[in-house]
Order: C-alpha cells, then structure tokens, then sequence
C-alpha cells in the first residue's frame, strides 16, 4: 500500500479537504502527520492547541485516509529549550549548540525526559482511540545530525551510572578496560568522564561502553514514549523512521520495542555520499545505485522481524545532498516496486507537496509549491492502479543470511587500523556481491537463527558472543566469515586464544598478524577459484588447513573447514563473485552473473525484475514465464514481474 | 593619476624628507597614512601624540603631495580591547577572538562605536581643515578576515532590534520564516538568536536576514565615521578601500555614503585563490588571469557611482597568498594601465618601502627594505611618464550591462543547492565570456537603470524586488538572465507563481523542477547555435516558449521572447562565447573572438589593448589608428593605445 | 647492544621470571620498565606501592638484565588532575583538554612541576642506588601529541616573564617586534597574551618567541627531574627518549642536560605519513623509506653529543599510522643493524609482549599476546647473535655535515611564505641525496664546529647567529648554502642588509627579492652541471659573482666564491645529486651513484650495505674486501659488511 508524509500546518486549512480528497483518488492510504508539530500544538508552555489537528485529522479520515500519528519530540519549541537550557546538547568538542535547527535535544536530559513524557502523554490520551489514528511514530530519525552522542554533563552522570550497572565494581572495570595501561586507572565510577577532548586517543573500551551507552539511552527514550502509547492506544501500531547508512544507534535492539520498522529512503543523496568508485557515481547518479536501496529494505526488514514500512520515499530532487540531480522519469515507480517486492507494506512518499518556505524548501513533494501535481504524483498514481490489480504473495526467507551488527560499526569506528577500513564499505561489498548474483538476502542481527539458509555470510563479526555462536553452530548451511571476525572481546580486547577467538569452535585457525595496507599496494592471492589482487587488510594465519587461496609467501587468504569459511584479507569484488557463486551453488542455489544494472529479487512466487540501466535487458525469466508486469524485454528503468513455475 | 601607501610611524623621521621627495620626482600625487597608527597616536587612554603625524604631514606637503589620512580603527589599541573587552569579536564557533592581528573588533559594541567617535573626531578635528589633507579613507578593508559577521551577545541584541525594525511584529517574522517548519516559532523578537551552532542548518530566512543585518552593522559604522568627518571636514573626500571577490559585505549599499570607491587590487593572490582551472592558475600565475583585476574596475566603478581608485595596488611577490611569485616584469605597469583605462581616478601602490617586520614583512613594496628601488619602482616612474604625455578622455558608458547583488551572494551562501554553486564563479563566467569578446561592461546593481545598454546579462539574480523588474522592463537593449533567476522572495521563500517569479512579467515561463548534478555528469543540448555539454545545474521549465537550446529529452535550455532570454542551466564557456557574441551582434556591437590573453577597454574614443601572454599579438586596430602607446603589435606583458577614427 | 620495552605492571607476576629469562636467553641486556606506571605507584595521594616495582626489578636483576627506569610523569593519575585542574593543558582552540590518553599536562603548571618533583624524588630516593638500574629515562616522548605549546593562563604568566627576562624593557620588545605595525604596541608586558585565537595572523617575531618559550619550558620541566635524579642516583646515566620528525622541541638543547640521547624509531609509521611522492611510499610501504631511519640516527648521535639509543625500536606493525603493514620479514634485523652502523649504542625494541587491551593493542611486540614469539623475535635473536660473534668499531667523524636548527624548523612554521615549503622535506632532500651518493652524514646544530668535515650542507639557516656564521668561517670544506639561509634577525626581522645577513661575510650577495611558486610552475636553470627544472621557491641576487647555475632571464640559480656556495632555489633532486656529487669528489670524497634501495654507512673501518629493494644488488665493496655479515651480493632486506683495507 502507498502513503504519504503531510504538513497540514504548513497549509491553509482551506487547502486540506481538496488535499484529502486527491490523496484518496491518488489511490494513497495512509498520511504520516504531526512530527515536527510541537510548537504548533502548544505555542505557550501548557497551552495546547488540539483544534487545527484535531480538524487535519476528521478531514483526512472523512476520506477514508488512515493516519500514522508522530510524536513531536525531534523539535522541542523555543519556550522549552529557554526553560530548561540543559535540554540542549554538547558536541564532541565541547560546545553547546543552540536553537534554530532540530533534533536539539539531549537524549539524558531528565527535563527533556519529563517534557516528553508530558506533551507524549498529552497526544496518546487525545488521539490514542481515534479510529482514524492507525499507529503512530515516535519521534523523528534519531540520531539524525549526529545527535545520538551527547557530551553534556548530563551525559556523563547518566554514563557512570550506566557503567556502575554494567561493571558492579570500579575493578571490574579497571580490568575491563586494561587501565593498567598509561597509568589510567580510576578508583571510583565518579573519576570516570566522556571519551573526548583527550590529548592522546581514549581507551577504546571506554569509547566502545560510551557507543553502547549512548545508543542506549536513546532505547531508553524511546521506550518511555512506547509505554505512554502502549497505555493509551492500545491496538494501534508504533513505529520509528529509521535512517538510510546510519549505524550510531542499534537499530536491532531499538526496534524490540516497536511493531514494526520503517525507514526514509533517499537513493539519490545516499548513492551521492557513500564511498562508490567515481564512475559508478556518476552512472547512478539519477538513480541511485542498484543496491542502496535494496540494502536497507532487507536491513529494516530484518530490523523490523519481518515487518517494515518505508516512511519516506523520495519523490523527486531533494535538497541535502551534496548534488541533488532529479529522478529519472520511472525511477520513483522503481524504487516503490523494489520496496515492495522486498517486503515493504507500505511505501509513503516524502512528502504531499514542496514547501515553499524554510530548510527544506528545496525538498520535492508529490506536488510542487503551486499544488500542481509533479512527476513524482504521476509515478506513484501508476504503482496505485498496477498494485490495485495484483495480490501481493507473502514474503519468504531468503537463501541467504548476511549478519549485520552495529556494534561491529562502533568497534571499527574506534579502530580502524587502517584509514580505509569501513564496516559499512565491508557489508555493502558483500551485499552488492551477492545481489549482483541474482540472490535474495536477509539482513540479520548475530544471534539470529541461521536455520533455512543455504547460505550465511558474516562481513565481518569482531565481538562473537555465545548466542552469536551457537547460531553458527546450527547453521544449516555454509557460513563464510571476513577478517577481523572473532577479533576483540566483549570488552575490545584481544581475546587470550588469539582471534577469531570463539569461532576456533569452528575453524582451527589462529590470526597472528594483521596488517593494513594503502590504497595501490596490492598482493596477488591464488588458488582453484583463479587469481586475485587483494589489498588494504591482509592477516597471517597459523592452521592446519591448507588455504583455499594463498598469496605468493605462501600465507594463506582463504581457509575452509567443513561448511565454514574464513577470509583473512579485504576481498575485491571479482574475488567476492567467484567466490560467492561456487558458494552459492554448491549450496544449491542458481546464481546468475546479472547485467550491469539488472537486479532481480523474489516475494513468493513472484520474480522481479529491475533495470536501473539505460539500456534494455532481457529478464532472465524461463520459457513459458507468466508476466504480471512487463515482459521479456526490461525497458531502461523499468521492471517485470513474472511468476516461478 | 598615481599614488602610494606611506607608513611614516615605521621609519625613522630622518628618512621622511627624502622619501617625500623621491614621491614626488617618481610622479607620484597622493600619498595614504595612518590608517593602522591608532596605538602611535593615542599611546595611553587619552593621551594623544599628534606631534609625529603633523610632522610627516607637512613632510609631504612640503613636495606638494597630497594625502589621504586613514581613520585608524581598524587596529585599537591593546589598552582599549582590555579596557573594553566586549569589543572583541565572536567567530561562528563561538570563541571570542584574541588581540594580536588586526580587525579585532565588533561592528556591533556600543563601546567601539563610542571609541571609534572619540578618536576619529578628533582627529577630523585637528586634520579636517588642513591643506594638505585631499580626503579620508575610514578603515581599512571592511571585513577583512571575515569579520563582518560576528556572533556576540551584542549583536544578538542589535540583530532583535533590527528584526523589530524590519517585520513590526512576532508573527510577520514568524510568516516570513515559515517558522511553522520544524516547531520554530517565536513568541517574541528577544527569543531569535543568532544562527550559529544550530544542530541541523538554520532556516534560511533566519540567515539571510542575519546577512543583511551583519552588512547593515558596517555601514551604519562607517556612516557614523562619515558624519564625523563631514562635520570636521568640509570639502574633502571620504572613501574606503574594498576588497576583490568579498561578498559579505554589500559595497553598493555602503558606498552610498562615500565620495568615490576604492580598492585593493593583488592580481596575483587573487589568481591562487579563485577557483579556475589548473593550467590557467599556472599560465597566469606571475601575471594574474586578465579579468580578474578588470571586473573590480568595474564592479567598484560601479560601487562608487562613477568614480573609482585604486587604493592599494600590488607592486611586487606579496605575502599572504598560499603561493607569491613575482609578477612578471612589466605586469606592474600594464596592471596600472588597465586600473586607467577602467576608470582609475589614481592607482596608489602598496607599499613605498616593504617593512622588515612585523606580519607583512614578505610583502614587496616600490622600495626594498634597503631602500633601494624595486623592479615596481621602475614601472610605475613609467606610467608616471607616459600619463604626464597623455590626457586621459573621460570614461563613457559600457555597451554591456552586468547586473552584479551582493544578496544574491549571500542568498547562494545559505543555499547553494549543489556543492559547485558559486556565485562569483558564475559572475566571473559571464564577465569573462564578454571580455573574451573585447566587450566593455558597467558592473550594475539590481534597480540600476538599464537605459543606454545595447546588452544586459544579470548571471543570476534571485530575489527581483520592484525596482529591478522596472529597470528590466525600461532596459532598452537585449536582457539575458542566467539560470535560479526570479527563484526566491524578499524573505526567502520560493515565490507563490514559481520562479522566475517576478520575470515572469517578462517571459512566459515557469521553472517547475531544478537540479545540481556532479562535476562530470555532462548533458547535450543543442539548438540553432550548436552543440553544447552542460552540466552542474539545469531547470525544467514550462512555457508556451519554443526552446532555443533544448536538451535530449526535449526539455529547454535557453529561452525567448522578445528582448529577454532566460538560461534555465549552467552555462559552459563555450556555448556563453557563441550565444553572447550572437547577442552582441544582434545588438550592433561588434563582438571579437580576441586571442587568449589579450583583452581591450575602451575610455572615450582610446582602445587600450593589454597583452597578458608570453607571445606578440596583433592588436585588433584599423587601419590607420593613431597609436598613443605601443603599436600593432603588442610585445608580451605589454599593451597599446589607439585612437578610434 | 640490545635492549626491550617491558611493562611487569601489564602482565601476572607469575609470568615475570619466565619473561626475565628469555629475555637473557635471546641475548638482550637492557630493560626499560615504569614510565607510564605512576598510577599503579601511587594509587591514591600519598599512598605509595612499591611492591610490584621492587619484584619486577629483582626479578630482572635475576637474570642480569640491567634496567631503564622510566619516570611516570607522561601520565599523571587521574587523582591528580582532579585535584589540581590547572594541569590540564589548553589547545590553540582555547579548549581545556581532558583526561583519557597520556600527556595530559602543562609544562608550565606549577602544581605539576610539583608533583613531578614529589614523584620524581620519591623513584629515586628509593631506586637511585639499585645496582641493576643503569640509568633512568626522564618522562616519554616530550611532545607527542602536539603537547609542547600550550595556551593555558599558567603558560600566559610564564610566557610574560619569559620575555621580560629577554628584552628588559617592553620598549626592546616592541622595537625586536616591530609592534609599530598594525597597532600592536604593548604597555606593559602583562599586556602580552599568546599568539592564538587573533583575527589576522599574529606577529611572526610573537609566534617565534612563544615558540622559542615552549621549548624552553619542556627542557626545564626535564632539566628539574635531572636533578633530582642526579642528586639521589648519583653514577646513573640520564636519557630521554625523542621521536621523529618533531621539531616542536628543541632535542639540540633539552639534551644539553642529558647524558646522551635515545629516540623511537618506526621506520613504516614515518614513511606512511612523510611527504614523499606516492611511488615510493608503496615501494617502501613495509621496509620504510632508506633514509628515514638513518636520518635520526645522525640527528640523535648529534643531539646525543655522538652518544644514542634507540629506545623504541619498531618491531612488526604498529596501530598508530594511516596504514601499518607488516614489515617485510628481515626488516627488524636490518632497521637494528642500521642502527648499530650509525653508533648506536643500544637498541631496544618495542615491546616485549603485545599487550591485549587498551590504546596500543594492535602494536605489535616481540612476542604475541599469547606470548609465542613473533617474528620480530627471532631476527633480534639473530642480530644478538651476529653481535656477539663481532667487536663494532668505534664510530668516526663523519666527511660531511649536515647543519639542522630547530628553530629555522619554527621559523618556517611562522611563515612558510610559499604553502609547499616545509623545513623536513628540504633537510631530507639534502640528506637523501647525500645519502644516494654513499655519504656518511653528522647532522649538527648550527655553530657546531665543522672542522674535519670535507663538506657541510646548510640546507636553510634563517637566523645566523654570530658562533653559526664563525663556524662557517672556521670550516675547513666546501661549505653549500641552501635558500632563505641568513634571511631573518633573530628578532624575525629582515636584515638590514638584506638576506643572507651575515653570511655576507663569506659570499658577495644580496636577495633582493624571493617568490613562492604552485607546484608544476617549473623553470628551467642551466650551467656546466647541466640543466634542471626547478619550482617552489626562487630568489633574485644581486652580486658581483657570475652565477654557477642560471635561469633564462640571466638570475643565478647558484653563486660560488671560493669554498662557500650559495644556492638561490628549492633544488630538484636531480640537481642535488648532481652538484653534491661534484662537490664531494672536489673535496676528495669517492661519491658513487647508489643503486636504488642500497644505503652504504661506514663505522671505523667496517663498510654496512643495506638492501631495502626487492632485488639482490652487488655490494660497491673492494676486490678482496673481508666480509663480516653477508658477502658481494647483498641478497633483498639483507645487508653485508665489510672491512674497507
């Protein structure tokens, strides 16, 4: 099903019925309103304005429109921020920042605490049984403008008292952390302070508790808003929007607490800032990379146990990136369709109509600031009748498990050893690999099962707990794990047997070097498989198994026992396709080598194909396929449905 | 005429006698001081020593120089910046700036106006009446290390005061701003704070205004010198010397209060600086690229109604560019003949003798620190020479017409929408494109008549208040707007008819969608004209219009009606030489496609042909012109000057 | 001699006795210990665990390990910053740094220096007579992490005091400053602050005083714990351990008060982040760049008044570069033994065992965590083994100079005139092109007498104080002076006489004029060397000399009157190869064009060879020389000595 995001209050209420009514013509379902309304809602501290959203709210359900209620804590109102001035976040350097943006708020502040609960409350008891309320969101992309770390004092009470809860005793820390090193040893949880402003870089253990600290407290915050709601709206849904690349917060852990996930996909900014070589850049600029999408549908899916929404979908130009190129014509309709072939319930697009006025003026809508309806309102329409005539079937697990961790993201946040060492980069390369291949991918959290997957890869795990473990261990299917994995303790540190430490249980190997490389200096690797040069990361292994694939002084840069696999090097992607084909197929699977641009991915039956190139393609559909959408022949940045025999 | 900067208080006074006479026998008229001596005159609070500076006063005048005395507040002393320590100023980070460089001080402090009262009265009133005193400069280069925008407290209260001025009430902000957006709303003016430190971007409107106010606090402190120095000293001029490519500060608005505009020309530094492609950074780099000086000629012709000099001009390898060659023998004077032909009242040099200390010691004058004469010594007793043979004709009106808004810079500053969006990049384009052709330009502010012009570009202009729409409509030559155009309100909203908003009195056309694209992202668009790639920024537009340049996809590039075009892109050199030549053929001019590095510059019925290559050129004149300097061929580095017939 | 890096505080006791012995076994002899542990001596104010320490030493002892005691003060408690703030130092920023790394504190703190003296006393009050402890290491590494400057109030106080006791009278000091310029003149010298935070740039001659200061502070920081050690450990020799490439510091001075110098060599880390074309920092990615190591070798025998340690010998990868790659295997042996050719006395590596945890985890040891050996191990083991089989020679003076001033280093920084100059890269242009052509090299500082030496390169000497110019004038070789040399006062001034100064007095020039130049802006000089293309940096001179070297406007590019020689550009390479090869055959040196990656090093009558290439390569050694190590083919990563007849 469609949504979209609306702005009433931007408006003249003159305006909104004549809205409602094209939504529902649109073939549009549900209207996210009211995150960023809090000032409008009480424009003085304890005077509350419910009229005009009380009036937004009948005038979209007299239309039949569900809507998804946001909580307004992601701008807090000047008046508040003037009250409680402690409300107002410190950054990493130490500064205070000010009012005149968002999300100006510190997840610790008890005032903010007390705020929220106040104006959440005061929201859930007015709308909480409101038939046309079908859920809400709490908040808005926390973390957003990298607001999950806080460095006020507020923030360094509340960690203390977090590390007291964690650690029991101060020595438990002291060995935790090894402070036994450069004289940094505390007699009392008191001593400690936040990890910045240091002279030298702070101890890694503190940062990587500080990351786990800070992610925690927005958990916690939101899990207050989750309470409130849970009491007075009972039956109706809560979610968050979650971010696109974003890994600050545990979004796993988070979302326990919600019914569902939802994420904000922006293909064209994130395809313009994350790290592709120059050319793909370019290729994609207009329509975002193949996978960057894809990627975060099968993340916020997984995020979600199953379930997610994209909250925001882009509809045309936005503002934010570096360059803002417009859309392809069709790539709206394309990006929809690959949400819902991933999974997604419902896409709503960001947002009804461009403003004309402040930050995000810039931002298209479905219509332009002159209500006319824009390219992207035709897309969107088109999806609405093409989904009108079609049953989607249910989603299936994918063959494939790939494990994500965001505390993987922290532990190579805070220690890189090398400069172009990403965790993110490791995971999209892996993940891209396999999407290139034709396979579908679930993106998991370590721990999960991995029963009913042919195939499981781990980019790179540092911190293997016992839950992570056993998983392995009851695999089903092959596992194949990248450097690094095994390589810290729960406490970031260097485990006694020597990485990949826990995952010894399953492979009899030791890592007894590592090395970082700079781009350019490349070594050949060699085996079976072919021929390969592979850089940036590179481990020296002590095992007993012979490499599957070795480099020229004979260190090995794959190892293989039974059905698991360990790559002790920085793959390049031809390594990553060869490798992850005979993978595949040994497993049982069919990968293909798609065209540059194609992608296809599977709902049940259903086979999708998507062509993000210029040129057509043929979908590689058998003989005889029946169509649902399109045909043979994929037309430049369009897609076909076919269904499985 | 030429002139030079003398620092007397750097020298030893035995020295001064002889240094005014070697003025004098170089054919030098004007001679500049005092403008950083506040510490030498007021040693001590109250304490003044005006003894030094009657001496070397009447020093000068005893050859019958001429001086301009500079009120010296942009250097206070140590004692008053500790005296007063709100005086310092605040940067974007928040930290309050040290004593130690110059400028170190706010705009806005109640307590530097006042100081700045006391000091400049009195020294109006003891050098107002005095002979030899031809006029002031006030200050020194306004804004100078981005000083114009300060964030202390002081201005955070003026700039409350100014809003209160500029909407009367809370909700006319609040409606300007849209605060609506992302729960900004104010209740009152004493809430707005300055946009700084803001967690996500501030709204745009908050800044602009906050530009305007920070422009508006310099004038309104170089008015309360101006009416000091009125009051004190009838009859003699007051000006200030600008800065090149320096936005911050709108030079068209403040130079109403003065007599004439100065500026400060370094050819050199400015070339390192500006963001022009590699190989011409290093073809011009002892040279300086030959439109760079040209276009502030013309641009502070402009500014000072007319009347222009320039106050400092490079005389040799200076010391604050991140590289300082030395100007290719000859440049010197050829610089000084092209601040002529533009309409130069004076060209002084910066320095007579270079200090061997303190912050400018690298910094070359006329005169070794040894007193000897240097290589710009030389080159200007040339021009002296050949100035006392020739009478310059008066300057007479441009051709063509630039139209040139220091808001639109500020506008572009808050929202540039792609990362390669410049302004002055895009000034600099058309200036550039027009010289190429040997066009003279007026550079013009919005609202300028346009009468007289058989040509006007305006580059970009976003906001297109009244008086520009009827000077656009009165123009009696062609009109071409480049692209973002008519894009914006007075408030900084996107205008309720779309952009070009307001122009669109003058071309039926609507800009209904825009984008910014990465370097390298080329697209064809083709017309009568020929072929062009384009890329950074294109417009989709609606209009009854037949392109005249129209893309791949059909969507236009370049449209018409009547004597206004519209640039709905970001226009390459190439295609901005084909389509303005076109235009200034059509309207009677005669464009020339000139060799790379020669330029032309009318004044009256004298061309001035500079040679800015390392090659002879043919100079572009007719057979038989009367050659005042030089002849047909013009050596490298070298210029001529003919009478046209 | 060999030596390790052990920390007994990190690591069970029970392992101790085991450690000590293998240690012996693998033929080390020295052990440094402590410097970091203050922590663990003095867990809380005034409460003293000696224990440990006396365990660790006796077990030491034991095995006949002589001991390098560190003192702890790198790494005040965290105890001690809480109860004394003021130790915190502040940055450039104003920003009051925090606890969390090391070199947490402000040299100028007097509660600091009190407490180092308190802990400083107490160590060798208790160690300063223990047979096994050899001598005593003073603090670690002054200045790492940009600690030597700090802008904390404590160091304002001092500062002012400081420049009391150099000018007398604030009038001196605003005459040396120059302070007439720019209104800067001071009253008073509590009217001075610190040259931080100002709107335009500082003063240079402030910023060099301020520079000059911070030096000093450290070495009296040091130079009250060498009394205190000298008073209770009387016999003990006193070191301390500098870096590279750090110039903060003058090592020159502070080792005035030490009985030789030690420093931390780690050859990939300094090659990772030295500016060196990117060929060659691949090339050298895990061997380090030939000249790196042996350059601070020669800088710290010099420092050392002939006598040096390496104290930190790099012994696989390390944590703290960009990029650490593994050293190629041999590597370890050879930086040891290369070491050992340049007078080392003795090399101790870093460190004994990987520690697991906290900041360094990834620094590689000798031993794994696990506490297997590692490869780093075994090639000590070899060279410890090799040693004992050899009597080293004593080191002799070597033919050329070197002359190196920490403060043209500071110089520069103040105002580097063109972006590309930088102080290290010119001195190790010289010194790698010295080093190509098989050169032993003494790096001294300037007034250093240079008898003896056949030649003496002065690569830039800014400030030529009266014993440097009498040095000059006392040397018996050929002399070459590279540019800027004598271009400053030693109040930052430009001399009177022009540049270079004093040095007139040896050669018949004056710089008249000096340009900075964009990389890529090449000219190109020609004389009887030949011709070369030379950039970045070019002087104009006036002199009766007919130049060696030319530009094509007739400027000389090199001058030369009788043994002295003056060079007027940034040299290329190439051209030093060429000219330094003539002037040492001149001066009765046999220079030899090195192959590429081959270093030769002399010590008495023995001739070292190193291989860092990938290729065996011929050693240049005499028909029937007697090979000590290796033999005429010097294998890859290997080395060859051998006794010239």
């Amino acid at each position: 099903m469609l949504g979209v995001c609306y702005y009433p209050e931007h408006w003249p209420k003159a305006r909104w019925k004549e809205d409602a009514r094209r939504m529902r013509e649109a073939g549009l379902s549900y209207v996210r309103v009211g995150e960023f309304a809090w000032a409008l809602l009480e424009p003085e501290p304890g005077r509350l304005e419910w009229g005009w959203l009380d009036e937004a709210l009948a005038t979209l359900a007299a239309e039949g429109l569900k809507v998804v209620l946001g909580t307004p804590t992601a701008t807090p109102p000047k008046w508040l921020v003037d009250r409680y001035p402690e409300v107002l976040p410190v950054d990493r350097e130490g500064r205070r920042r000010r009012f005149g943006g968002r999300r100006h708020y510190c997840f610790s502040s008890p005032a903010y605490r007390e705020e929220a609960r106040r104006i959440v409350t005061l929201l859930a008891e007015r709308y909480g049984g409101l038939e046309a309320v079908a859920g809400f969101q709490t908040d808005n992309e926390y973390g957003c403008h990298g607001t999950v770390r806080c460095y006020c004092p507020r923030c360094q009470e509340a960690f203390r008292g977090w590390l007291k809860a964690r650690y029991g005793t101060i020595e438990a820390l002291n060995e935790a952390w090894g402070t036994a090193f450069w004289s940094q040893r505390y007699r009392n949880f008191t001593e400690v302070e936040l990890p910045h402003l240091t002279v030298a870089e702070p101890n890694p253990s503190h940062l990587l508790d500080y990351y786990r600290f800070a992610s925690d407290q927005v958990r916690a915050f939101n899990r207050l808003q989750v309470e409130i709601l849970r009491a007075h709206a009972p039956g109706k849904f809560i979610t968050h929007n979650f971010m696109g690349f974003f890994t600050d917060l545990d979004a796993f852990a988070l979302a326990q607490d919600l019914d569902f996930a939802s994420w904000d996909s922006y293909p064209l900014g994130f395809t313009d800032l994350m790290p592709l070589p120059p050319e793909e850049k370019l290729r994609y600029a207009r329509t975002g990379h193949p996978d960057v999408a894809a990627f975060h549908h099968d993340l916020y899916r997984g995020v979600g146990r199953g379930r997610f929404w994209v909250m925001e979908q882009q509809p045309g130009p936005v503002n934010w990136a570096p360059h803002n190129p417009s859309p392809t014509p069709g790539m709206v309709r394309l990006w929809t369709w690959e949400a819902l072939a991933h999974g997604a319930e419902v896409v709503s697009y960001f947002r009804w109509r461009q403003a004309p006025f402040a930050q995000e003026q810039m931002h298209a809508g479905l219509h332009r600031p002159d209500s006319a309806p824009d390219q992207g309102f035709f897309e969107a329409k088109q999806v609405a009748e093409e989904l009108a005539a079609l049953a989607l079937p249910p989603v299936a697990q994918a063959p494939v498990a790939l494990v994500f961790d965001y505390e993987a993201a922290w532990v190579y946040e805070v220690q890189p050893q090398g400069a172009e060492w990403s965790y993110l980069g490791l995971i999209y390369l892996f993940y891209s690999a396999l999407r290139r291949l034709g396979l579908d991918v679930d993106v998991v959290p370590p721990g999960a099962s991995l029963r009913g997957y042919a195939l499981t890869v781990v980019p790179s795990l540092p911190i293997v707990r016992g839950e992570a473990l056993k998983a392995f261990q009851e695999a089903e299917g092959i596992v194949l794990f990248g450097p690094r994995s095994g390589s810290k303790t729960e406490t970031f540190q260097i485990p006694r047997e020597l990485p990949p430490g826990p995952l010894q249980a399953l492979l009899p190997l030791k890592v007894v070097r590592v090395e970082s490389l700079p781009p350019g200096l490349l070594e050949v690797a060699e085996g079976p498989m072919g021929r390969f040069s592979l850089g940036l990361w590179r481990e020296w292994v002590e095992s007993p198994l012979r490499p599957w694939l070795a480099f020229a002084d004979g260190g090995g840069a794959l190892y293989r026992e039974g059905r698991y696999l360990y790559l002790a090097a920085w793959p390049s992607p031809e390594l990553l396709g060869v490798l992850l084909a005979g993978l595949a197929q040994e497993a049982g699977l069919r990968p293909v080598f798609l065209p540059e641009g194609l992608r296809l991915r599977r709902r049940g039956p259903w086979v999708f194909a998507f062509n993000y190139g210029p040129e057509a393609v043929e979908a590689p559909a058998p003989e005889g396929a029946r169509f649902l959408l399109g045909g043979k022949r994929v037309g430049p940045y369009d897609l076909a449905v076919w269904e499985e025999a």
